[in-house]
This record gives structure tokens, C-alpha cells and sequence, in this order.
């Protein structure tokens, strides 16, 4: 089916979807592709939602009556954790369906599968897909009262991600538009670094570096607007946070990668450089982390880490997204 | 225990177990021993449920503080679904058991399982089972307070499924009595096709017929009123419907069906076909379909086609014999 | 994980965390170290949620919009599904990480994944563990919003189980301080028995025996304050209650236990067995019964038997504690 399914997706020609007719989000599929105004509006949305100091983030009845359906063909238990309890929090009925192994798909078509859940007055699909493009894909062909959330297609990106990290960068930097930031790892094939890069340059980062070896920059990065450095230590210097990216064991036995030892020597985020940043310098990581292999456990665990945050503030990010695409 | 299960419920003697003293609805396992008053008032209970064009579903707190436990021995994803919606939708709480793997079972009898379920006040049991006669089984030896539904037993009878059929139907032709209806396919087997003849029966259609090779028709079937029809063409003319049935793939190897190419050219609803029906006439179909196999694409999903129709309605169907089934 | 996580148990200073500053119940990880009041308190309040007669357990508002996750390391879909019901009837969001088979731990140490539910404002653990001591570790390093409940760790403790047996006895012999109980089977391998005997013992029990072959009495058991006997029936005689431990038939095939046969002629109980209790002697057993080797059927089903009472007041009791700690 996947091959099947890439060959649909290369066929169909490019629209953006993410917006309807006035505006307002429909799908949430790329940070491509949406104007600023609308992240800002996702962001401080999701500020209603965030709690203070020790105060959890608040139950609240805005999707009650409604149907979450967590479509993963991709097993993520941490992503479907954090979408389901952002559904559940906002009231929601939420149904996992693990794609992977259901009987549901056998026997018919991904569309005929999406059909039938749409019959069945299912309100949202939070999509995870190991295909590129997969979430538009769906998003194409869902009827109107439909609405999809991307949770990670491929390496395409992962646009939930991207905004929490925003969320969490704002909440120390309330001027984005001031903040330097350094994305180090595997930029080429990570979807976590496409959707970041977008995010931070269409809210106006004042500058957005990447750090990678050579092997694992796409070509047309600079397009992008970002500053490439091969050297982590210059990549850091006066950084105002460092969003670290998880290393792919699986690259490992490639020729991508050295080993573990060898790439934390080159690229790893050691206390050391950590000295390199801001003097309010943050760490960001999506989890889960790679202890000794992309970060130390001392700056993992360290005072200048907001990983645990990101974890936190993804719960209202998501709710601020899911409770807005469905009132599109 | 499948054995053991199958001789127990052989030594079981007959009762009708679905109404209770005061003739209102207790289990819901079989559409034969149902009067038409009860079959009627489902229906009814069912347009309350149903939602009007675009309007989904309502969510309605009738069953808030029951529990309601999926208890499935054969997995279906499809089914379970519609069962977990239904039951979130009417606020009860929902517990899915795959007994097929569960350790539940491990090293207790299956009434021992539900005396442990009953013990922590579960109100109902959904039960899907490779066995026909488990939900009857069940139903005999569960406490007064539990209800049971059969989402499915063998190759028995699968009742919501036929409900939901004519509530699709109803939909269509609101005075049943008029309807001509053809069932195509594997009768011999088909719990739906069983279920569906003693429902349009009960309902006094006007006229029941069946189409099968002659291997797949049991030899008893004229008892039950309906019309034989070995060709596909004959038995459509003029038929207010046709509910298509889906051709298990696992009796292609056997005798009783030629290759699924043979199969199609014999049986196969295409388009030409369809034009046999009446000028309003409609096309059923359980789900999930076989294109290609038991009908075409172009069928499925064309202007008479009314599966998806099937689907929203079975939700609303579940809910009135779910919320009916707890007040006994 | 697992060899490393038992050294890291080793390692820690045994401290009670069970209660807070106040006395209050924080976590709920074992019965040693509660004092009297605080059983006699979650006793009380299990008495709350009872039902009474025909009548079901209440759903009651206490959790709502607290989010409680079952931790299971080890499969147990009855232990689960208790939890997961009492949770639900509190009105609690709940969801089930199997951690034996979840994406989540890959990668991740523990500890990670801990830190990673409690930043998602998850409020409550309940977790099951094969290792002994699991539940207190986890409760070692758990926030200050978050509570612990220990569903079984080991061959340690399994609190919540002692629990509803003492309810279930109190609710047939009021006075607790007048019971004699006697505890029959693996008693060295129990975590049942162990929870037990510690409950027993604080709530003034007049007696607790122990029954067990001497392969199966641990060497240090008179410490507690129990009588131990070899011979089932001298054991039995004059009880009020006889505590059935499952065999687990894995200790079969060592040399801890003859055959099947062999111990049910030596420990099971029979029907002759049971007239040796006191008068109004009750029958428990913390299910799934392994009928015809430690209980028999006769016996499992008989008018003396409380086993599906257990499970009832189960609910209660966990509800009690689950909200108890949640108050902390």
C-alpha cells in the first residue's frame, strides 16, 4: 500500500489546503504555507490553555460531542499520548486506531477506510504516516466536516512539533523576532528541522543556523534562509537556544554518520559548549533524547534545558490547534 | 475452549432470552423470535438518534455512569468501532477486551470471565464471536442486571448489521411493505444474509429474493419465504434494492466458488446490472467491500450506492438498541 | 532495564513516602508502614462508593479532569481493567501504556519516560511491575503533583488486593479484632499473602495463620505475628475466613510443589475442607480461580464463597484509595 500511496501523493497536483475560504485553519498539515498571523493566532491560543506555575493545563468543553480519531500507521506512543490527552482535555471522544495492524484496512482502501470513518461522524484525523505527504494526501480527499492534524509524514515534517518549540521559545523570549537559533543534527532527513526552519522564519527569527555534517545538509538549504555551519562550536556562539535534533540510530550503519562516539565528539551538546549560548541561552529537544550520543545527561538534566517544558506546552499547543481547525 | 463452547451451547435448550416478562427488549441477539412491534420500535428510537443532513449524530447522556464492554473473541476493528461510538455517543464508559488475546481468559472458563466482569458492575456486553450461538451462550448465563448484543456469532446471524439495513431502506422507501429487495452472494454462510431475510420478512416486505450459485444456497431456504434466483439478472429486475453480500476470499480455494474473475462475470454487480433495478432503486453492501470482486468501483461508489448511508445509520441504529436494551 | 532497575532499587535509602507532612496518603505502595487509622479511613471510604444490594457502584465526579495512567510493565488485563473502571466511575481521564511492547521506553531510560508522562500533567501512576520494589522507585522520583499506586510489584506487595479482602470481610464480620483468617498456598512466593498478613496484623486481627507446605513458608514468617501450619485442615479449623493464594503453575515443574493432583489432595480446598471453618466461614480468593487445583469447583461456586464480592468491592476500594491520594 505505502508504494501505492507515494505514487498517488506524487500525482496530485499542489493546493493549500490548510486554509478555508476566510482564512481560518482547516487542516494543519506544514508551517508552509501559513502566514504568520495565523501561528501567532495558534500561539496565543494555546496560552489560554497553558497553565501557570503548578497549575495543570485546564479541562475545558470545546470539543464535547466530538470524535478524535488518532489514525497512526506509524507506531508513536508518545505522540498519540500527547494528542490524546489534548483531545480528552478539550472533551473530546478520542479513538485510537493503530493502522499498523488493523483489520480495518484489509481487504480495502486507505480511502475506503477514510470514508467510513467520515461516515461515522468522526470529526478529526491526527494523521501519522512513515510516507511523505501522507497527512495532504488524506487531507485532499476528506469531505467537508472532516479535519486533519499532521502528527510527523516521513520526513516531510511535523508541524505540531515546530509550534511547541516556538511556544516554549516565546515563553523565554517574548520578541521572536530578536531570537538567534541553532538546530544541530541530521537536518537532511529530519522532519523536525523542515517544519522548525519554516516556523522560525516566517515569525521573523533574527537569524535560524543549522549545524550538520557535510553528508547531512540538503543541497538548497540556504534557500531557505538559514546559515549553514559545519563547526557546532561557531554554530552555537551567542546562540539564544539550541534545538537539538534526535539522531537516527538506523543512520548509524550508513555512510551518513561516523559512530556514536565519534559524532558526539563533533556535534554532541556537551556542558562545554553549552557555555557557547546567550547568557539565557535554553536547549530544546523533541524526545525522546539519545543520552551521551546527540547531548550530555548533564545538559539534558541541566538548568538551562526546557525539554520538559516543550512536553508541557505541547499538550496546549495542540489543544489550541485541534480546538481550531475544528471550528473552521 | 472453541470446541468445548460449541458443545456446551448444542446441550443448551431453546428460550427465547430477548424480552423480557413485559415483553420489552432484554438481549439482542437474533432477528428471528423479534416481533414486528420491537423491530419497528428500534427503527423509531433509531430516527430520534439519526442526524439530519449535515447535523451529526447528537450526543445524549442516557447511559452516563454504565459501562459498556466490547467483548470481542474475533477481531474487527470496523465493527468494534461502531460500537465504541455508539456507546461513547450515549456517555457510557467503554472498555474494549480482545478476548482473542487477552489473559483473562488464561486458566479460567469463559463464565468465570463474566462473573468477574458482572462482579465490577458491567451493564453490557458486546460479543463478536467465530462461534455461532456464543452470544446466545452468554446471554443465558450473565445476571439480570447485564445485557447482551450480538455484534456477530459464526456464521449465525448478525442482527445490528440487518437493522441498520433497514433503517437505510426505510430511509429510502419509507412504506417497507413495498419494498422488493435481492440479497447476491454467499447465502449459505452469510450471517448478514440470514439476519437480513428474517428481518424484511418480519417487516413484511413485499418480496424476498436471494441469488446464489446453486453451492451457496442452503436447502432449506424457501421455508423462510423467499425467492430463489440462480441468475444474477432475473433476480434484480425490478428490485427496490440490492444488498450486496461480501464474498469471503477463504472459500475461493474450496469447491464452492470458481476464481473471483468467474465469480464477477457470474455474480458481480457492475453497472449494466444495476440498471435492472427499479428507476429509485438502491445498492447495499456490509463493508468492507471487495471492488472488482462482489461489485465494481464504479458501483460502490455511483448515485444508488447507499454504504456509507449504511454506516452513519448503523451508529444511530446501535444507539436505540443499546439504549433500549439497558432499560429493560 | 529490568536487571538494572532492581539495582537501582538496591541502591536507594528506605524511606516511607507514603504519607505526607500531614499524615495524609501521598502514594499507595504497600501496607507496611500505614498506620491503623489510615486503613481504617480508606475502609470508610470505600464504604462510600459501595453499592448497596442490587445497586451499582456510584459515578461520582471526585477525579474529573485529572488524568490517570496505567503503568504496566507486566500484562494483567484484569488488574487493569479495575483500575481502569474505578478511574472512570471517579471521572478521571485514563489511559493504558502497556510498557512492555510501548515505542515509548526505546531509548529512554525510566526515568525519561516519567518525567515525560508527569510533564504532560498526568496526575496518577497506577502501576504493575514483575520487579519487587518497582512502584516505590518510581514513587521515589515522581514529582510532588503526581501520586503513586503500587497494582503489584514482584513477588512484594500487592496492597490494593489486601485491601478489598479486609472490606470484604469487614462487610460479612464487622468487628475485625475477632477474626481468625487463615492463609493457604505459596505463601513464600505471594504478594498477595504478604500484603495480606501485614493488613491483618495492623488492623488487630485475632489471628492470622499461614498454610503452606515447608518448601513454601518463608524462614522468617513468625517475625509477623502469624501462626503457621503444615496440615491444611488443623490450619482451617475454627477460621472465619480462609484466604486462597493462586498457585502459579510455573513453581510446578521445580521442586517447590508436587503435581497438581498431589497438591489439591495435600492444600486444596474441598467441600469437606470448608466445614471445618467456623459457622459463618467465608471463602476468598483473588481470582482467576484454578479450579480443581487449589479450590474446587464446588467450593469456588458454593454459598460460603465471597470471590465475586472481592471483585465488587474492588472497585470500591480502589476508588477509595485512588481519590484519597489524589487529595494529598
Amino acid at each position: 500500500m505505502s508504494a501505492k500511496l507515494q505514487d498517488q501523493i506524487s500525482n496530485e497536483s499542489p493546493v493549500n489546503l490548510q486554509l478555508n475560504s476566510q482564512g481560518r485553519l482547516r487542516h494543519f498539515l506544514s508551517i508552509k504555507g501559513l502566514p504568520k498571523s495565523l501561528l501567532d493566532e495558534i500561539l496565543d491560543t494555546a496560552e489560554s490553555f497553558a497553565g501557570v506555575e503548578n497549575k495543570p493545563v485546564k479541562k475545558v468543553p470545546l470539543l464535547r460531542g466530538k470524535t478524535v480519531i488518532n489514525l497512526f500507521f506509524e507506531a508513536s506512543t508518545r505522540t498519540r499520548t500527547t494528542f490524546e490527552l489534548a483531545a480528552k482535555r478539550l472533551s473530546a471522544d478520542v479513538l485510537n486506531l493503530n493502522m499498523k495492524t488493523s483489520a480495518t484496512t484489509k481487504g480495502e482502501t486507505l480511502l475506503d477506510t477514510l470514508r467510513n470513518l467520515e461516515a461515522m461522524y468522526c470529526d478529526m484525523f491526527v494523521v501519522r504516516h512513515s510516507d511523505s505527504g501522507a497527512a495532504e494526501f488524506i487531507a485532499k480527499h476528506v469531505s467537508p466536516h472532516v479535519s486533519v492534524i499532521n502528527a510527523g509524514d516521513g520526513s516531510h515534517c511535523h508541524p505540531t512539533q515546530a509550534m511547541l518549540d516556538v511556544f516554549t521559545l516565546r515563553r523565554h523570549f517574548p520578541d521572536l523576532r530578536k531570537i538567534i537559533i541553532t538546530i544541530v543534527g541530521d537536518i537532511m532527513h529530519s522532519r523536525v528541522a523542515r517544519s522548525q526552519i519554516h516556523a522560525f522564519k516566517t515569525l521573523g527569527f533574527k537569524e535560524v543556523r543549522v549545524v550538520a555534517p557535510k553528508t547531512l545538509i540538503p543541497a538548497d538549504i540556504e534557500q531557505l534562509g538559514v546559515e549553514v555551519f559545519n563547526n557546532v562550536d561557531k554554530g552555537l556562539r551567542g546562540a539564544h537556544a539550541v534545538a537539538m535534533l534526535r539522531l537516527q540510530r538506523e543512520r548509524m550503519t550508513g555512510a551518513y554518520i561516523p559512530n556514536e562516539k565519534e559524532y558526539y565528539k563533533l556535534y554532541g551538546l556537551t556542558p562545554k559548549r553549552v557555555e557557547l549560548l546567550h547568557d539565557n541561552g535554553i536547549v530544546l529537544h523533541p524526545g525522546p533524547v539519545n543520552r551521551g550520543v546527540e547531548i550530555s545527561s548533564e545538559v539534558a538534566d541541566g538548568p538551562r534545558s526546557v525539554i520538559l517544558q516543550q512536553v508541557t506546552y505541547g499538550i496546549a499547543v495542540r489543544m489550541a490547534i485541534m480546538s481550531m481547525a475544528m471550528q473552521h
